[in-house]
């Protein structure tokens, strides 16, 4: 059992909210995620769900500001916040861009020189950390699911779509749904992944949610109507909901009014998305 | 009418969240404070809170992981947060400790030759600032109500109780209860008051609740029981119990297990604050 040191603990709504530190064998790094056990995993496993940060996040932004704990407490799951990105591995240029390296590793595992020693966020989240968190937390493995905002969101929505079966639910907010479309995906996938473009669409939920074929999905997405990075075309949830469409996927996308991209649009509809979950962990 | 320049707004469970700047004549400085407006605010007129933070606090640590916004939303009050002390004053030692100067005003205003000019929390929090907010925003300016944490649970003690009926209602997160008798405060009241005990007295919510002669009072504290600083007597919240006592005033003190010093402390029972000075202001 790999080895897990506490970071910190505070009693939060009746469970516990704590960080913890380990050594990551993907990322070879030391890495910090935070876990909230609700009341109901003292007394047995409970299912859970992973939430996915975006750019320039830590684990403490979900920790901190999303007002989880309290919709975790009553529908007893537990709830992991991993880091976005490898830390202190000192690669040249890593901390640059807030949008590239430190902080936004976008969940995928990079396949170009500088970056592919550390850079494997997507095995991390999919295999090594759910492998450490059954090992050590009361879960019920098989009853897990996903979400995650921005870069998270879209995190949230490839792990699902790559691996079906794996999550029982997905939703975020504001995910980047179409990464090979938008300027933040072009220069990620092609600094982390090289330039061939089949490699991105691996990684791309719009074209990934064209090859599904698993169980039923039932995707929830909130995405703020005053989202600057919506203007931008950063984000491109249309696409996805068109895709979908044509695919028969269920997907109900929220355009929320005068909400931006904040954790204060986040901490505004949490509540809705503990329940999205809590209904199809507990079906 | 004092100008207020908005350096932030977010939609927030339907209301909006903002922060604003102005210069205050009381501090002589340019401070900052958050507004939460409710959605009823927009159509008319409602009764406001007031929180004050603890040592080391700007007005961001309430905005951000208190979790206050849901329920003010709910109940139709805006709730505004200031900053905990004068800020870019540049007096010599200001920045040398935690627990005096920047991030440390203790809700007094200095008798002392280096602090007298700037620091002014006291006057700014009961006067100044109600001004302003009332000119600025759609209160009704006599239902008001004050809460805060730890030194800001002490300065929600203060000013309700030097100013009897100014405040409908008062609570407070693991106050210091007793500022003469605890090392936060005698290092904070000999540095901005001097060395004459008998004029911290006039600032010391127990001494002041021996001598209150005005409306009722209902007091909610909330107190965790795991908190390092009640261990290290700095709370004293059974001196205040024991004065209330002794006066008849009404004061609920809640010891919770386990809970420590914390936002996450704060953000658990938040809800039951808000709905207590809710019943006060709406009564």
């Amino acid at each position: 059992m790999a080895a897990l040191t506490e970071v910190s603990s505070n009693k939060s709504f009746g469970g516990q909210q704590k960080v913890f530190s380990h050594e990551s064998a993907e990322l070879k790094c030391t890495m910090k995620f935070g876990v909230f056990l609700p009341p109901a995993a003292s007394g047995g496993k409970v299912p859970v769900i992973y939430w996915l940060s975006g750019l320039t996040c830590t684990e403490q932004n979900f920790v901190t500001k999303a007002g989880a704990q309290k919709y975790a407490a009553e529908h007893g799951l537990i709830i992991v916040a991993p880091d976005t990105s490898p830390r202190g591995v000192n690669i040249e240029g890593e901390d640059d861009s807030y949008d590239f390296g430190s902080g936004a590793g976008f969940y995928v595992d990079a396949t170009q020189d500088k970056w592919q020693t550390n850079y494997r966020m997507y095995s991390y989240i999919t295999k090594e950390l759910p492998t450490l968190i059954n090992e050590n937390f009361p879960t019920i493995p098989d009853r897990q699911s996903i979400m995650g905002h921005s870069m998270g969101g879209h995190g949230a929505l490839i792990c699902t779509l790559k691996n079906p079966g794996k999550y029982r639910s997905v939703s975020a907010f504001s995910p980047i749904c179409n990464p090979v479309n938008c300027p933040w995906g072009q220069k990620a996938f092609n600094g982390y992944l090289g330039a061939d473009q089949a490699v991105w669409k691996t990684y791309d939920a719009c074209e990934l949610a064209r090859q599904y074929n698993g169980p039923a999905l039932d995707i929830l997405v909130d995405q703020g109507k005053a989202d600057n990075f919506l203007t931008q075309k950063q984000l491109l949830p249309e696409n996805l909901v068109e895709v979908c469409s044509e695919k028969k996927i269920p997907i109900t996308l929220r355009m929320q009014e005068d909400y931006d991209h904040s954790y204060f649009f986040i901490a505004s509809f949490i509540e809705d998305h503990i329940r999205h979950h809590a209904l199809h962990l507990k079906a």
